[in-house]
């Protein structure tokens, strides 16, 4: 009994987070009769990461009503999680005015994440919206180039030297809480993992898990307990060696350094769950034609952004059709082959494909490096002559049976095995020559990979059949 | 001058982590010759996420020599870090000896990820070789589901009561350190975020950063300054939920409880960013048929993990052979349809497959809900349509053109804007109709895709030919 009125005073939250479409149809059903009363009632309860869900999920005409209606209630964590492409329609929603408000009160990293996609006018105005200090934090992470440490580090941390003991670290941050409180100034960060031993150029020298600092007794020097092997993150890294850090090391925080490798902020673990996510992401979109775009975006945004990859496809399969051209007469006297050449083009389409998306990971991971490079391609070919020859006998018998003819049957065979051998020797080789060409392997690779099985399927195949058959 | 003193001195490493290339083959050259002392030269200065890496890299001969070389001396965490294609070797070459020695050193959560994939005999030879305690932390974690929160959480982790102040709670700790350093016995996690404050039935009642702890002064009680507002996971949790869950609300650490609500483990962020990883790898991998091995897997696993999609591929192909078939006495009489009729098809395939590498994304990060699925379903159909009219178009022009025949143009048109609109509404449909029966959309998708596109495409074209050109 008393099991439960204690569960009812704690408000522990078990199980799923999901918004329930339910929500997401009441609160449409609300805002489409402007029931002011309901709306706020629905917006109250919920997390912010809810909250952006459910601004994503609207209908874009509602997505609107909700954001006009908050104005400057809008929550400005919500906003820094809105998904990209709903973000941008979100700020041009919103008052210059209620901009500002919103972004006076997030943390300083997630003010670059979200004034660096604006344009300059509207950049100029949040920014001198922003109090001096932040402002002059925001610009400098600016000063770094787009998707680099310093644009995801947060300024806010704690830096102290090397000679206090742990006790005078202690009573610092308590000085420190207690001033927060009485000023409402924030000396600390509002949640941290580390604080960062500095010597008095301010270049780090180690760093101090909180829990070293709590299992120590007050006399010891901070210098006696730190960790000295730190890794340290230049400004301009680019985030995805800056993730690739991470989580090789299974780092919680890591410091980020200036030019000069001055102290200048800190990346922390939860930034970088979203750069995985971001990135691996943005290789599976690419890989498959869909650039920047996604399943928010209106559809003549989504058109567009799809056209040019089926345009670059179109390509592709003229030069096909251009290769079965060349044996039209062979087809014309026998029209099985017709029939039967999508078979040999689709299969080393297939196999390339599988070679190419392990290859393309493999490379993402840096599990595959110059290093291996001839040993995976080698495997890959050797792998794709396997099955092609599984897949020649298996073809061969089907289209001997089925034409009532075994020269019909070699000839697909051959056909089978040379395009699936060239299938994982292209599909290996491909995405690693790009790569050292400095292009995105995850970008071209496809393109690139099925030209080579459909020109490669059609021409032996059709090629085959003009030399043995007839 | 000094600078680079103070420099020398600090063992701090700025940039990549990156084992070169030349790294690897050293170690090939000198475990070819047998260079021992070499060897051990060139293992000693590795970090274990290095050694992994290494052991990955090389072929697997001399991965046969490492391992050998190495026996008990192989760094536990090395162990947990190898990519699992590879780890099912390594545990075959060490003796089980030198494997119970490895393992005694690992983590609660490691020990489980690791033996819960060994045969019974293997397993319970390593369940032996560990001290009681940890061993029926193990066996009790066991005893929850694969994939499960319970099988994830560590259970070293520091719980407190609630009745505590900041003092005694600081106090604790330094005494259990104390303790841990001369008793060699350890009472607290090698690292961890927050405490955890539980009622007498050892009930999570709320969390405490440990931030927060040092920034209190030593009087405050733990219940005034704690988190009530805390997720709580079940350990029967799937560990994709879990993850979801940790990148909704930015969590560090969570804790897990028993069957009967009692704090039972923890669950910290590091693990979720590898559970983050291997789930989008294995939906991208899933998505072309490349079940379970990968980069590091031997020629004959690889065939066979290939060969079962390719044979449902054969089906897919055979099937559009089929279909071409019914217009075999058309095509005979226009053999430029031979020539043309891969364009249709492949445009649909490549369409439909943008849509559904969106779609499927979507219903993983939970975009994709069944409130907005109609939505999403309509919305991919119109920009499939609006595509088609484009390259119907163009098509269109450059049939007529190359064939001198504008009917065809008007054939192959046609053609494509049903193929286009087929593909959206298909490669929106597929994915999300497959989640609802409950099967893995990433899996089965692509295949049922093709086969629509293919139908749809050699069908439309061929049978508009059949009607309008003869």
């Amino acid at each position: 009994m008393d099991d439960i009125e204690q569960r009812a005073t704690v408000a522990i939250d078990v199980g799923h987070v999901d918004l329930s479409p339910d929500r997401v149809n009441d609160m449409a059903s609300a805002l489409e009769v402007w029931d002011e009363e309901r709306i706020s009632a629905l917006v109250h309860p919920l997390h912010y990461t809810e909250l952006a869900a459910l601004i994503e999920r609207l209908p874009q005409h509602l997505r609107r009503t909700l954001i006009t209606a908050l104005g400057e209630d809008l929550h400005p964590d919500a906003l820094s999680a809105i998904d990209y492409a709903v973000r941008e329609q979100v700020i041009d929603l919103l008052e210059p005015r209620e901009l500002a408000s919103v972004v006076q009160e997030m943390d300083s990293d997630d003010v670059v994440d979200f004034v660096e996609d604006l344009d300059e006018a509207d950049r100029r105005g949040v920014l001198e919206a922003l109090p001096e200090d932040d402002r002059a934090q925001v610009e400098e992470s600016l000063t770094y180039p787009g998707n680099s440490a310093g644009r995801m580090m947060q300024h806010e941390l704690v830096a102290v030297p090397e000679f206090w003991t742990v006790g005078e670290c202690i009573d610092y941050l308590r000085r420190a809480a207690d001033h927060e409180e009485l000023e409402g100034e924030d000396l600390l960060p509002e949640e941290f993992y580390d604080i960062y031993v500095v010597d008095p150029r301010r270049h780090p020298v180690g760093k101090l898990p909180l829990n070293r600092l709590l299992r120590t007794r007050r006399p010891v020097l901070l210098s006696e307990i730190m960790r000295r092997e730190i890794k340290v993150i230049p400004a301009t890294m680019d985030q995805e060696e800056v993730a690739f850090l991470f989580s090789q090391r299974d780092l919680v925080s890591a410091p980020v350094v200036d030019r000069d490798g001055r102290l200048a902020g800190v990346i922390t673990i939860d930034d970088i769950v979203d750069v995985i996510q971001e990135e691996q992401e943005e290789d599976v979109l690419r890989l498959h034609g869909v650039p920047e775009t996604d399943i928010f975006s209106g559809v003549v945004q989504t058109t567009r952004s799809r056209f040019a990859w089926l345009l670059v496809n179109l390509g592709t399969a003229v030069l096909a059709s251009l290769v079965i051209g060349l044996f039209d007469a062979t087809i014309e006297q026998v029209v099985a082959l017709a029939v039967l050449m999508p078979i040999v083009a689709s299969m080393g389409g297939n196999a390339g494909t599988q070679t190419l998306t392990v290859a393309v990971r493999a490379l993402a991971t840096r599990d595959l490096t110059p290093a291996n490079a001839l040993r995976v391609i080698g495997k890959e070919s050797l792998v794709g002559a396997v099955n092609g020859l599984l897949f020649a006998a298996l073809t061969g018998l089907v289209a001997w049976l089925w034409f009532d003819d075994p020269v019909i049957g070699v000839v697909i065979a051959m056909a089978m095995v040379s395009n699936l051998l060239i299938a994982g020797l292209a599909g290996a080789s491909i995405p690693i020559g790009l790569q050292r060409l400095g292009v995105d392997p995850a970008i071209a690779s496809t393109v690139f990979l099925t030209t080579v099985t459909d020109v490669v399927g059609f021409f032996s195949f059709l090629g085959l059949a003009a030399l043995i058959l007839i």
